[in-house]
């Protein structure tokens, strides 16, 4: 932790966290691994008294929502600490898409779905997911929508076809992102966003995606839906109508600022096993591999890239806080495509310091390999962050340029 | 295929192998990929009439040893068409480590080895399987080995443990280096290379080692194996006491222009993906992924780095043909960290212009995006490599630099 | 030189050249590096005789127009020898601008003209210049040109300012691109090359541009010219109005050829004395720069990439030389940025490796470092080339882009 | 400026600072690049009065040295502003080698010394020169030192061979690094520092050397220095005997930080000039240069990596000032190497945006391109600095490795 965005109730929170991952976490993480996730989540969520006696359930959210209360700076930080394990988040409570999906709930809910839904899954006992990407329309542009949600007398009928509709497997309610004011003068103000059960008729998990290999199962899966004539109640609406884009680039913004961080603890697990490898592995003739330059200059060049990332992030963070989303904007796009960049650049070189080793999943490094390559990707694909910081820029030049 | 490296007889066996290729092969790839290779393997197997019909058995072999006959550059070139699949060398039956082996075994083998195992191996009823690499040793330094076969009247009694012995599952023989001359005065001069087969007593195979989230099966899978007391007759032994090494050096030359040929292959491959989906997905108001500079920036730094891969590929194996493996060592480190490097770039930028697609299954480039990282670490690490290329230009300028 | 480009002229032409550049260039080089290249001239056009002598004078000419008459490949291959000096080209009397000129007054050029210009340029007795670049334009797009020749009676009246009018310093003609044809619909169907002399009324040599902190003189300069309401006969037209695009393309793929290869001298050079560097130079206790694997990394990465960019450029001057200019189009964008690329880096590196020595002026490397950073502006930048070359490989997927 | 290292005194002095940069500097820095520097010299120090009229008069000192009394954070942020000109630090007499010998002379030198050097220094009456690199020796290893100072009753007898003195010509005085203990235990305990007036017998400039195309002049230049048989009072010792290194190294940790804020400085001057011209420079049919994703990358890139600098730079800076130099040594190896690279790249970005204009003197990229190649190489090259980095972190892995 930088002393420079250390707080009191940080320096007291993050050792009793960092000793519950080291005691309760990591030792079992390459046995998890090899699970069904729905097998894991069973073994995590039974650790939940725990988690509670150290005062770390709900790790991001409000005091009076059963969380600790920390601030975005504080969160950020926490957030890093969390993601040296890929169990980290889950075994707080604060995992993606679960956190944010709290978030709209404690804001928009009615009573009636806050104690159907925000209850439980404050408790850990439901889980949903966030149901916004379409395959046949493109990421990086986010009002083209094909998802439509028509008002019928008191309700809406919903047909789509999303997918990376993450952890859909075993949710019990999605947060859906449809079309319902089409003919909205600004494209940003039609979609809007409405509470699914997963149970409603006309809700079809199509498969989980099969990314890098694997499916996967439960949280740890993308699913593929259909919306077939999904028929919800208007109340089921979150926030105003047409106010989809608004509630999901509110979202969004703390959101990059956590995965930020969970990369650079992704970086940092990273960092300390080529550190390690590189020390104790000899090459022949008592000659170790951290002697070699080349194996010297990935560590230099990480430990420098991990770093600068470290800072941007918490300094992003501290602007939002203080200035709110809309002025740290043209930050958190640098951050988003910054640090994805750098983590694939780190774990990479882990991987190669590891040779035959690091492919192989007798270490972690094969899996954030694999997995962590979709960080250039989703939230913004680093070609549409880079453009629109560029635009960003170039308007205070007074040149002004059109997104596509 | 380029004119400067084309012969009358790849251009009429290419089209052949292509038309193969793209009719009975790929149209059922990503069926296959979703199978144990255990059960593809037959389906291929079962194509061998066809594959002989077309005068392509045996691809990379000597015409009296059932193959077409072709010199290395025209392997070569073959190589990067099959390339194209994950499945193309194993159909043609030239896949590694078979076509390596049968080599050696056709100078090296007695005639009732070459009866047992060779016939059977070329006939594709046979698998079998290289057993080098340690887990305890570093590959770079191939002189490090633990593996011991101490001489017992008219056997050899085998102890060690080696890993990645690939297709070790379901082979029927491993060819495995192990010190047979610990004294030897050049620790070059000090294993031999043993034919030994599956069912040996002492012989196991611990296990599929697990890579990039997939222990995999059948030809499609890296072994674990232990050697305990295992026994085989003196006249298992190919070539000399003590030439393992030599051995190893010569099947690694034409080895390596192999897996960079087939690189390459690969290359074109996620290339024509990249290009396919740039020219067709739409980001909205018409403007199409292609039309934006940070795509076509991708296209053509591959297009460019694929042709200079190739050309440094075709002229090392030129080299190597004309003048042998010792005058061409310098081009073969060079080309193995370059194209190596070009292949993780090129399926690197072909998934991210799929965006999130790219990460899915839904193409072949999320296998080949973690299946291939190993290129830059298996038959020797980039920075082995790269070394060793300065080491030798060094030599010319009067600095001599001993390995380590 | 590569046996698989060699030929049999070659052969032996180009160990006289390599002679002549050590014992008659390269040891003068630094000296000649210090004086006004007006100075410079006089002394290398002294050695005439002696460059005659060994059959090297008009080096890249045909055998009628008093050169060795060498085909384009082979051109190419003593264009690489030449660039490992920066006096080489002009040694022989084929440096640019001059080269392309005298193939243009070749074929387009009046009798008069002839006589009156291009006998002196093939004598060396002459210099030349051409001038198409406008600072008012950007260069990328060459349809774009502020320059005109109005028809007045049998004369042109030309108005215009250009800049990278190289070695306009004491040339005695200007082969000028000005817009002719302004009505004409395709927008490369506008402009004339015409031939003016530099005694006309109305040209002006406003300055020698500096460059990289340097003004230049005679050959070594870049001239910034003002064309006001000079008047020359039509007769100076060269090849048919409206026809100065084609002839411009048709003397830039050749001309990119030579440049691409000359860049590659230039490698060698800062290659050699990288390696001369990292072999001689002593870090204490008997460690020399070489035995630390970052050089070892810079060297080896600098041997591939030189490699790399000699088999390209050659084997696009083998297709264009046989198949023609417009068959080789991608090819030729390809090299363009893929060797310049290479160029700055490999100097780079040179650079580095000598510490605080590569960026005095004691080597020619800080020479190289900033007069070659052109090389990737002059003839298109990277970025346009890159573009044209996507937009080529995407036009076979379907997808048509305009440039801009 | 960064409200996160911003202070009160800081917020008042910066606008001031900037305001006289871009009144009385920047209009006239085209018209002073072409002048020798010591014409510069006279018109910069005749606008001392004003200097001193906004207290930013010996702009790094302290209060009772007649400086503001800035910390290292605020100076730091104060040395940006300077850099985006390269006559910033001059014209508040805080320009190296003065600013850090100044600092030296305050702590080690004579009343007498003082009266003489210090007091003139601090007028910028005197200018002085550091005398430290030797041809001969590998400066990444300064114990390696040819220059000895032999004691003779009361007088040092030095003889050596220096260069890269910087600011030789003209100064008064030069602090030389020589070996008073060649039998140190320690070879960090064989050097001192000692004051020489360059008036003494056998000191002799032999020449500015030649960087990048120019020998310099004044204080912008690289003096060669021979030392014979100079003979100094032994009063002229700064420090203890065989302190020197420990002086240099006091010296070099605040020097690294002025030196990376300035080259952030010099970033932003680029980025500026890099987006004012993507913003205004028409490609044909009303498209703007920015409007190209190339030009976007190269600007979002650019941004990106100077934010991550300048937060690594002052962090360092930071840690230095509340824990001291040898608590920060890492962090400040690491912003050595990482800002360096970072203003190499983002002057190569600028340039290339400007196309032939930015190889040309008509901007100040040029300038900037090839002086400050430097960056990478003085005050440790960038492959010391991240060897170094990795072995100090391998040391907390149980690896200790020695330099060379």
């Amino acid at each position: 932790m930088l002393d420079l965005f250390a707080t009191p109730r940080l320096r007291e929170l993050a050792p009793r966290v960092t000793t519950f991952l080291e005691e309760e976490i990591i030792p079992f993480e390459q046995e998890w691994m090899q699970m069904p996730f729905t097998e894991v989540e069973k073994i995590i969520r039974a650790k939940k008294p725990k988690v509670q006696a150290i005062g770390a359930w709900n790790l991001y959210h409000a005091k009076h929502h059963g969380g600790p209360g920390l601030n975005l700076v504080e969160v950020a930080q926490i957030s890093e600490l969390l993601g040296r394990t890929p169990f980290g988040h889950f075994t707080f409570n604060c995992q993606a898409p679960d956190a944010g999906n709290i978030e709209l709930l404690f804001q928009y809910a009615s009573p009636a779905m806050r104690e159907k839904y925000l209850e439980p899954l404050l408790a850990g006992e439901l889980r949903s997911c966030f149901s916004m990407t379409e395959p046949e329309f493109a990421g990086s542009n986010p009002v083209l929508m094909g998802t439509t949600a028509v008002r019928d007398g008191d309700h809406y009928i919903i047909n789509g076809h999303k997918w990376f509709t993450s952890s859909a497997d075993g949710a019990a309610l999605a947060i859906v992102m449809a079309v319902t004011n089409p003919e909205a003068a600004s494209p940003y103000m039609r979609a809007s966003m409405i509470l699914v059960p997963t149970d409603a008729e006309g809700f079809e998990l199509v498969r989980n995606v099969p990314v890098m290999g694997h499916p996967g199962s439960g949280w740890a899966s993308h699913g593929e839906i259909r919306y077939t004539n999904v028929r919800v109640p208007v109340s089921n609406l979150l926030g105003p109508e047409g106010a989809g884009f608004k509630l999901a680039q509110e979202r969004l913004g703390p959101g990059r600022i956590h995965h930020c961080m969970r990369w650079i603890g992704v970086c940092e697990r990273a960092f300390d096993l080529m550190c390690r490898r590189a020390a104790t592995r000899e090459l022949g003739n008592g000659v170790f591999l951290g002697e070699k330059q080349m194996v010297q200059n990935f560590i230099a060049e990480s430990r420098a890239e991990i770093d600068a990332a470290r800072l941007m992030v918490l300094h992003a963070a501290g602007k939002m806080q203080e200035m709110g989303q809309h002025a740290a904007a043209a930050e958190i796009s640098t951050i988003k495509f910054f640090a994805a960049n750098v983590l694939q650049r780190v774990i990479d070189r882990a991987v190669q310091v590891h040779g035959a080793l690091g492919v192989t999943d007798d270490t972690i490094l094969s899996y954030y390999y694999r997995e962590e390559r979709g960080a250039r990707i989703y939230d913004g694909p680093d070609e549409a962050h880079k453009s629109s910081l560029a635009r960003k820029i170039l308007k205070n030049y007074g040149l002004s340029i059109r997104n596509n």
